[in-house]
């Protein structure tokens, strides 16, 4: 008999044959880790699909490389979340950097993809670059120094359970305080489709707050409606628009979904929509 | 008790919470109707999910204005497939067409949409400029004399059953004979993620023919992957990608994914992947 494992939300419902490895609660969320047919080793986090081994180069390019192809500086990162590694991964195909700080707020979740996804953080858990802490982000961003990062990204679940506070003014000002000038802030928002209403609010709230934000739409398959986005924002200028050629070309050669080109589309593949909505 | 119907393909699903409303089967396909909880009534042929309510916006725009936008005229247009209304509906939005037919095999679709999707074709249903033909679509392209019509757009399941003569090279020949000068060819070429070979020698093939074409990417939530794609094509030059600024304004105004700028976005929009691929 097969077997599904799904993601429900509203009346629609995504989902993997395959089975369950892993089931368990860790004290903030429930963890799952899957064997899928089609997309290899999956997580799920209270019920919902986070990343496989075959599909996560969707999100974690995406969420990485418009903001390091576009800060001034990438000497010093900070990535919110991402316990699954794959974020860390991208960021460290980056040269430029020297210090990573990778702030996860579940033991676990590091524990389990370094035992069961263990390619989606692969190089990064041993690179010398990066410094892992397990506590809390919000904490982490409200106590660093002021112009302490190049990049600040936040790659967290949905803004319920332990991502909730993910998604406030109080957590964007940190992130604009503790960024250098010339630095980028990046984050997941959410799709426009299944979360619209989280989608459309996110934008705003980081546009009023940094001065300058845009949102790039892309696919995860796996997510609800398959449609996705990111938004990074700066505070002089829309910086995050203009690439660092060199540092763009090298990053491209190993993407499987990010390039230039790509990008300038994602940020202009705005639905009609949402555009209307955030001129409003 | 939660009632799903799901599309099933290579060990992913996606279904919708609801209840079927008519299944029967033609002596083309295998028709359903349902009734979801989310996106309103919704059709599925042989088990794939084609089209609902409150989603089908996503896949018809983008499939129509980008070849009536910027076709040189748009007096003449030929529609194969399509029985569910809404790529009519959408091209009759252009008061510059005089006379449009469509050519759909099976009249049970046809049928069964104007009963339980009416919203679907709408005004189509009743304009006096829809030239409505049951009959093999194929063959009215091979039939059809040179220099027809101004656009040709191809709205055809997957290729497989009733719909796989519209993805060979004969077909494509025909599409490009019957088009006059100036003219637009366009077709669904589906997913680049759940169908990347098809896609990838569908764009080929239509480039090899008509001698300049590009895939377009977005997104469609209920097919599978949630990404999709729609390939344009014409004979002198690119010209699909240039849109008519006037002609585009008026359509832009009514449509919710739709715009000038999605459609430029769209098209750059290519996965590193896929670009890799065509580039071969």
């Amino acid at each position: 008999m097969t077997n599904w494992i799904d993601e429900d939300l509203n009346g629609v419902r995504y989902g993997l044959e395959g089975t369950v490895v892993i089931d368990e609660q860790s004290p903030f969320q429930r963890i799952t880790v899957i064997e899928s047919k089609r997309y290899g080793k999956g997580l799920l986090l209270d019920g919902c699909w986070m990343t496989a081994e075959k599909q996560e180069r969707h999100y974690h390019e995406c969420l990485v490389h418009p903001a390091l192809c576009s800060a001034s500086e990438i000497t010093k990162v900070l990535v919110i979340g991402g316990g699954d590694g794959g974020t860390a991964r991208e960021c460290l195909r980056h040269k430029g950097i020297k210090h990573l700080d990778m702030v996860e707020i579940d033991r676990r979740v590091v524990e389990l993809s370094k035992m069961h996804l263990p390619d989606i953080g692969g190089h990064a858990w041993n690179d010398p670059r990066l410094h892992l802490h397990i506590t809390n982000g919000i904490h982490w961003a409200k106590n660093a120094s002021t112009n302490t990062y190049n990049v600040v990204i936040v790659d967290g679940s949905d803004p319920a359970g332990p991502a909730e506070g993910l998604f406030n003014k109080t957590f964007f000002e940190n992130c604009k305080r503790i960024l250098r000038p010339g630095g980028i802030f990046a984050t997941q928002s959410e799709s426009p489709e299944a979360f619209k209403s989280i989608h459309i609010d996110t934008v705003r709230l980081i546009r009023e707050v940094f001065g300058y934000a845009d949102p790039l739409y892309g696919w995860v398959p796996m997510y609800p409606s398959g449609w996705w986005s990111w938004t990074f924002a700066s505070v002089e200028e829309a910086s995050y628009l203009n690439l660092k050629e060199n540092r763009a070309k090298d990053i491209a050669k190993h993407c499987e979904i990010w390039s230039p080109r790509w990008q300038k589309g994602a940020f202009d593949a705005i639905p009609a929509f949402i555009e209307r909505e955030l001129k409003k």
